[in-house]
């Protein structure tokens, strides 16, 4: 009671928590900024379970209020590689990476898990959005880059009653936007952010004694791997 | 072949068609301007299965090149009476019904379902929405404005591939924006759309011979039955 660091004091703000790397250090960050962060997570058509369980591993470990996951069957509408049965692309170099919108891309998701997430807000009576987009994915991914997160705001003070009645400015905080997988690495272990709890492979494995092993070989298995080498230390999750 | 009414040679659009009157004269006026209509609904929470129903009706009817429901799970968020189990208002005066934002909101609903048909548009190469927002919602609801629709348009040039890397615009057209519900009665008859097809009642019951019935006490059911009595026709639906 009175004590500004208690739960209760602190704004809320909605999370999207995918279980990757990027958005448990995105949770640690909104907490402390010292908002009280509400963990969102997407079941979306074939989008790996064992995401699902990393975000809820990352949610309670970083101290979410709470934690929901909204089901969103993308699959119905196909376009994409983590929704499709298409191949995932293994071993290729970070120039290719790099280039062009990934085969991974599943169409306006950013798009739709914002909105979602602004509709979480509203009830909360929240204007904040913590997201964990960055300079690496927006090489690639249209719905990354700083003009998205910007026009998102205007448009979700339109969008809501929140806006529409009391005139609440959105905002969407990308903490990450401008830092490298390895600062990203180097900025979650300021925040004491235990990495071994997420999971960032798009092709798993199971490993033989009924963990799941991230594959090492696809695109965001690489991303991670340099992110972590660049940045001087050893990621803690198994590989095959 | 080279015929210019032949539906390959149209250019696609995304319809939301939610089974009730007003999109079903938006997805015939689609049609009517030379769009090949795809036909989307959304099955959130607890929304009444008899609306798919109608919209699946209404969908082949009309002439939609395909009709897909995609589900998104709004309740798990809370907030309105049309995915909670709130009471839904009845025998409400026009004034009250225009006031505010209704009880009736879903948060976020129309910038969610924006965002998929957005998809949707991407996977199909469409860069044309069709969503039947109009004057009489935009009066409580606030993601039902022009300036909202600006926005959206803004972000889905922003938000996708087809934006980023080819400068497509986006569109969203409200063919209905600025008509009263007997504006769309009037307008519907012309495009021949048959409202005994469409639903529209939050609180439908079931009648003796295993029809649905209408409440004709809800916000919805006033609205409609009002439009209809301006308009000068009877509606088809029953009414309990």
């Amino acid at each position: 009671m009175g004590d500004p660091a208690a739960p209760a004091s602190r704004p809320p703000a909605v999370c999207l928590v995918s279980g990757g790397m990027d958005s448990a250090v995105v949770l640690a960050e909104a907490r402390e900024q010292g908002f009280a962060p509400h963990a969102l997570s997407f079941r979306y058509g074939q989008r790996h379970a064992v995401e699902l369980e990393a975000a809820a591993r990352v949610a309670e470990a970083l101290g979410a209020v709470e934690h929901r996951t909204v089901t969103v069957d993308l699959s119905a509408l196909g376009g994409s590689a983590l929704t499709d049965a298409m191949e995932v692309p293994k071993d290729r170099s970070r120039d290719v990476i790099g280039e062009g919108v990934p085969v991974t891309y599943v169409p306006a998701r950013n798009a739709v898990f914002l909105a979602v997430a602004l509709g979480w807000a509203e009830v909360l009576g929240s204007t904040d959005l913590f997201v964990g987009v960055n300079a690496v994915d927006y090489s690639g991914y249209p719905d990354c880059r700083p003009a998205f997160l910007r026009a998102f705001e205007t448009l979700a003070t339109l969008a809501t009653a929140a806006g529409a009645e009391e005139g609440a400015a959105f905002r969407v905080h990308a903490p990450l936007m401008e830092l490298s997988k390895a600062g990203i690495v180097l900025r979650g272990r300021e925040l004491e952010v235990d990495f071994g709890l997420t999971h960032t492979c798009y092709d798993p494995v199971p490993g033989p004694d009924g963990r799941v092993l991230a594959c090492g070989r696809c695109d965001a298995c690489h991303l991670r791997l340099d992110g972590f080498r660049e940045a001087g230390f050893e990621d803690p999750v198994p590989y095959a």
